[in-house]
């Protein structure tokens, strides 16, 4: 799982993976940063090219994007969304299906509440991934949350396979991959 | 002039060229589209990929992009900023300089008003072409409005020589082509 914290001065990039009965790992995290003092198309070019450089990498299954709302942070809003759509880009020419989770469903994913505060949530994140440090800088940790949210999600991974039409026995190793983790009591 | 109006559903693009001394002319002018009914990710990819097509086949000297601002229609403004976000990234990809400008810029330029009605506009675009028909759909008129905007910007063509360091002598020749212009009383 690519996990996406959009962002036009500081984007978060996390890639966590997971095999079956095994706890979720790091893989990478990283932080694409653009300077203000140059044009907006440039900012979004040398995010855009950072975007492509990490799915290239790291050939995610899913790319999951934080959802951005209209309503707040009106003076940023515009570049976050332009960047969500430049990841959703990215995965869509790549094949790739995309996920959107809403800050709260993160949270909630990550630390069993919709409200946590951020130190919570990056804490979890520590925890989750075995890591003995919260992940720097904090974009860089929201990205394996959502990353992490995308991971524990069988049910949008259910969603997906009809999208993509998998076949019977994929969406069978799904289904048990979910009653596996629940047994695991890991969500 | 390769002028973008951003839109998700529809996305007008339209390409105006003018020569020293001649009137603005149509070059081509259509609209990018994506169905409502599927995924956010494959609709911009599928503007995307069109904004490319034109970019690839028109070669322009310069990009230029209706401003969507955050607080009006809430409920398209994402996708219209990404959109936007799309068309600013595929320019600075080509090294094409990118200039956006307000619906009311756009308007001003066309009609002298910059509260000026959506047909007017569309009617004086029309006019500025020598078209014996107004563009259709709309946002065709709308793209075609701001590549005329940008076209009749000295100032803005200035600014650009500054941002791109030009020589002397280039300045020396827009300065001129802007003495031109008004002598000419086209704007």
């Amino acid at each position: 799982m690519l996990g996406v914290d959009p962002g036009l001065t500081r984007c978060g990039i996390g890639v966590v993976d997971s095999q079956s009965g095994r706890r979720a790992q790091l893989v990478a995290v990283g932080v694409a940063m653009s300077p203000p003092d140059i044009s907006v198309d440039q900012r979004l070019l040398l995010i855009a090219d950072e975007l492509d450089r990490w799915m290239d990498l790291h050939v995610p299954d899913i790319v999951a994007v934080e959802r951005v709302f209209a309503q707040h942070n009106v003076s940023t809003v515009m570049g976050t969304a332009q960047v969500a759509g430049l990841a959703m880009v990215a995965a869509a020419r790549r094949g790739v299906p995309v996920a959107m989770h809403t800050p709260s469903e993160v949270k909630a994913a990550v630390t069993g509440s919709g409200r946590a505060g951020k130190e919570q949530v990056q804490r979890m994140v520590a925890n989750i991934l075995g890591l003995a440090e919260v992940p720097k800088p904090a974009d860089a940790a929201d990205a394996l949350a959502i990353a992490i949210c995308q991971l524990w999600r069988p049910a949008a991974l259910l969603d997906k396979a009809e999208r993509f039409a998998l076949t019977p026995a994929q969406k069978a190793w799904a289904a048990a991959e979910q009653a596996a983790r629940r047994a695991r009591g890991t969500r």
